[in-house]
């Protein structure tokens, strides 16, 4: 791919899309707006092992290319990037990028060395592919944030173009690890966009107090059977916790249905 | 220098030194290599505060930028970039790149934090230059090994041109810290490069074994009142010790005269 691109085949601005697969529309609808923005769109299909904790779903991450490459066929991708993992990550691999602050809270804090795994998977790829834009949906919000902060304080000339998030006809986030929900769980499980509309509808009625507020969607989220990892609402650039809701505050929240961990977020005022 | 480029004003392939000041001939020859082989030739002059530990030279570390900028001005740079720390670490700058074994070992043991320091800010700078070429001095071996791992491993397309050791009359390597040797120190100081030959004339002599050949070297060097760091002979590659001298072997030396810590290195075989 490298080579073509310095044949000068491939054109600028080259947009990319980063996927584990298992595709959804909301990755459909990333690929989409790059296609759309861009002259060259590269998707890459890479489940990658850093970013997964030792007793997290790597073996068992949904995969099933035949049928990503499928949804994709009609797309108007120019290249479709699957690496092995040995090709990413040769015998005695050691280099691996930190943000530090940003990627120690929240997801960063319940998943040790996830966000590390994160970046320097994104940094390569984004290097391997040569992108000028990057498309990311905001339902991996703090992905996100991470994510901008490494290019920037980098230096990187990629930018990320933040999508909006893709839901079920009950509002679930899309996600590849939707599969993992038992029927009853997957009921259950649309009651994280429930407090996120919840929450909006507190912070339009003057209850614009963080712990007014959280106590609210809690005992939602529990009556609803989720097991709560956190629940936050935090400055929409720093993540720290904001006391009063205000345009820069984003809810997050990381919840469990069975073994099924689910993230969701939202602005609320 | 960035929207310079996106014009098309600046010509590939982009030559890149990046120094840190207090220029010597081992930089100029770097220079005048770039200059040689590349359209654009781009030297950096950044004390980078994130490689200097907390008890080390940060604060006198020699400077004097007119100077240097009188040194380059025959060599036929193209731009010479001299950023303030404020603008290469803005406020709550918190992204770091690490190579993990290869900057533990050696200096990265006496130096806790030193390449990690080092790796971030060629990383910025390689992005800001846009380098395609880096050109460097082997007498940071260890730190030319680091970053050519760490520019391999994150698929950055910049390269690495390795340039020789370039010395003084009596063999000591240049270097900028070399004005803070008293004149005895300085005198004593070319016992390093005496040791590299030593090792070289053993070898030659058959006593290619590595404990016989430090003990020899270890005796030279504190005869003449050096006190050892270390003094290694490992894989030029891995970096790890051999037993037995050859061709991939190199010799690596750490040593201080007075409150100065110096480093040399040579093939010995």
């Amino acid at each position: 791919m490298t080579a073509l691109m310095e044949q000068g085949e491939i054109c600028r601005p080259i947009g990319f899309v980063p996927t584990m697969g298992y595709l959804h529309q909301g990755h459909l609808s990333l690929v989409h707006r790059a296609r759309q923005e861009c002259r060259t769109v590269v998707v890459s299909i890479f489940v990658n092992p850093t970013q997964f904790g030792v007793n997290e779903d790597f073996d068992s991450y949904p995969r099933d290319l035949s049928r990503d490459l499928e949804m994709l066929e009609p797309m108007g991708v120019d290249i479709v990037f699957c690496p092995p993992v040995r090709e990413m990550y040769p015998d005695g691999y050691q280099t691996f990028v930190d943000v530090e602050q940003l990627a120690q809270i929240l997801c960063g804090a319940r998943r040790p060395g996830h966000f590390r795994g994160v970046t320097t998977v994104v940094l390569k790829l984004v290097n391997i592919v040569k992108a000028d834009l990057m498309y990311m949906g905001e339902k991996d919000f703090q992905q996100c944030v991470v994510l901008e902060t490494m290019l920037r304080e980098l230096n990187q000339a990629c930018r990320i173009i933040r999508c909006p998030i893709v839901r079920e006809a009950d509002g679930l986030a899309m996600s590849s690890r939707n599969v993992y929900l038992s029927p009853e769980d997957r009921q259950k499980a649309s009651c994280l966009h429930q407090a996120i509309q919840l929450a909006q509808r507190l912070c339009r009625d003057g209850k614009d107090k963080a712990d007014e507020v959280i106590p609210v969607l809690t005992e939602l989220i529990l009556s609803r059977g989720g097991q709560i990892d956190y629940i936050a609402i935090v400055d929409h650039v720093s993540l720290q916790p904001v006391d009063v809701v205000d345009t820069r505050s984003r809810l997050l929240l990381a919840v469990r249905f069975g073994k099924t961990r689910l993230i969701d977020n939202g602005a609320i005022a």
